[in-house]
């Protein structure tokens, strides 16, 4: 007998992983979550039958939506991230050694699993730098600032997630920001979701003077090709030069990321 | 009642597609092939139980393999494709107003079936300055020569592909080439056979000067991720700038599509 997970990316089409058990399936107080221990990719984390991360390639994701703004600030010494539960974007933000980063995660039952799971994820959580807040991170930008980077690593536009997306919480991050303050953001693949990234390019546009869309190369999201917004009052450019320990990302990757095909251009033009 | 062809991209991950019907199975001199009308993806050529193209996404792979070697020549003339039946390569070779393109094709069956299931590929087939030879590519470029750019478009290393990713073609291909001339060829996905790229990139530095892999997202090829490796004794660089009018393709594309992420770079360091 074989076991599958098969996440639907449309109607039409399905990403299926072959699975040795389900190590957990959990109904949170805001999603249902399952970790499976695969043949592939390691332990996997789905939220709502939406693949979030697998220790095989969670390094890409984890890289490209944290070094991409920590490089285009030129000092980042204070970090946020909303949702990131895992602890994966807290543990990429730590290589900058900066001196505070808060993970504020909505379901609290995200960061347990993860403890539990997927260990070289959730590692961060130990370094006393890391400071996590359960709860609403639409509220915790209205009642916190100053910080440098603010990177929103949460699941897609539904559910929870939903507020994470509009106008009016962008503005609360703009306030939540120093003024040469930097957010990125995961907004989805323009191969079945470019309302998804376009939506995210013009509310960002209505808040900050300068936004840009990258790309990386995730096997485990739908299409493959996943898109990260960057926003900011000050230009989008490469300002620091430091030695990383990496997986995906390098420097030549900063700057080819932002380089986006014709179809993508074409989505979100006015 | 639903229809589903799952291709199997290790043995532990798949992608499937939801398919309208089997439009035609037909076992040829030399592979399994069956043309699907998919839901989401048009229809779907899949030769040995690996998708080839689907008219949605051909764009990608056919812009990413021909575009990048025939800017990196100064003026390409004569054109050779080896594989390609599906007449896609030569469509967009026909965007650089060269004077011949040849395809050499094994299985005309390839050739046929695309011309009746995936007219928007194979429509180049209509232009007289394409010539269509069916026959053994490995065979005909001991014979024929003074190609500028050579195109290797062809299945996996598998069945009658295997002698396409050897050495001793390589130096023939060299022999069929003039002496700026420029070899591209389809080299694999690194997150799953990265022995398949490394293979390519190791046999043609035995043969040519400069060899680099470029990668590009296919969301219908396994990881998304897809090298094409690209070789010359000239120097891999930009050599002209012409409007093209593609979907994917631009000269930032180019510029960045040679950016590799650490891993991939790592995978075949000597």
């Amino acid at each position: 007998m074989e076991l599958w997970f098969d996440e639907m990316h449309t109607r039409n089409v399905r990403l299926g992983f072959r699975i040795k058990r389900e190590l957990e399936h959990v109904r949170s107080e805001f999603q249902d979550i399952h970790v499976f221990e695969t043949y592939d990719y390691g332990n996997l984390l789905v939220i709502d039958g939406t693949v979030q991360t697998t220790e095989r390639d969670e390094f890409v994701y984890h890289e490209m939506i944290v070094h991409v703004p920590m490089l285009t600030h030129p000092n980042p010494r204070r970090v946020l991230i909303i949702g990131g539960g895992d602890g994966g974007a807290a543990r990429e933000a730590l290589k900058h050694e900066p001196e505070e980063v808060h993970v504020v995660e909505i379901d609290k039952m995200v960061v347990e699993l993860s403890r539990k799971y997927l260990p070289g994820i959730a590692k961060s959580y130990e370094d006393s730098r890391v400071h996590l807040h359960v709860g609403d991170g639409i509220k915790f930008v209205e009642e916190n600032g100053e910080f440098d980077v603010i990177i929103i690593d949460s699941t897609d536009p539904v559910g929870p997630a939903v507020g994470l997306f509009e106008k009016k919480f962008y503005e609360n991050v703009k306030n939540a920001l120093t003024p040469k303050g930097i957010v990125a953001q995961q907004s989805g693949t323009p191969y079945y979701h470019p309302e998804e990234f376009c939506n995210v390019k013009r509310n960002l546009s209505g808040v900050f003077k300068y936004v840009r869309t990258y790309l990386a190369y995730i096997p485990t999201y739908p299409s493959g090709m996943w898109t990260f917004s960057i926003a900011s009052d000050e230009e989008i450019k490469l300002r620091r030069n430091i030695s990383l320990r990496t997986k995906y990302f390098n420097l030549n990757i900063y700057r080819s990321a932002f380089a986006l095909p014709n179809f993508v251009e074409e989505y979100c033009k006015d």
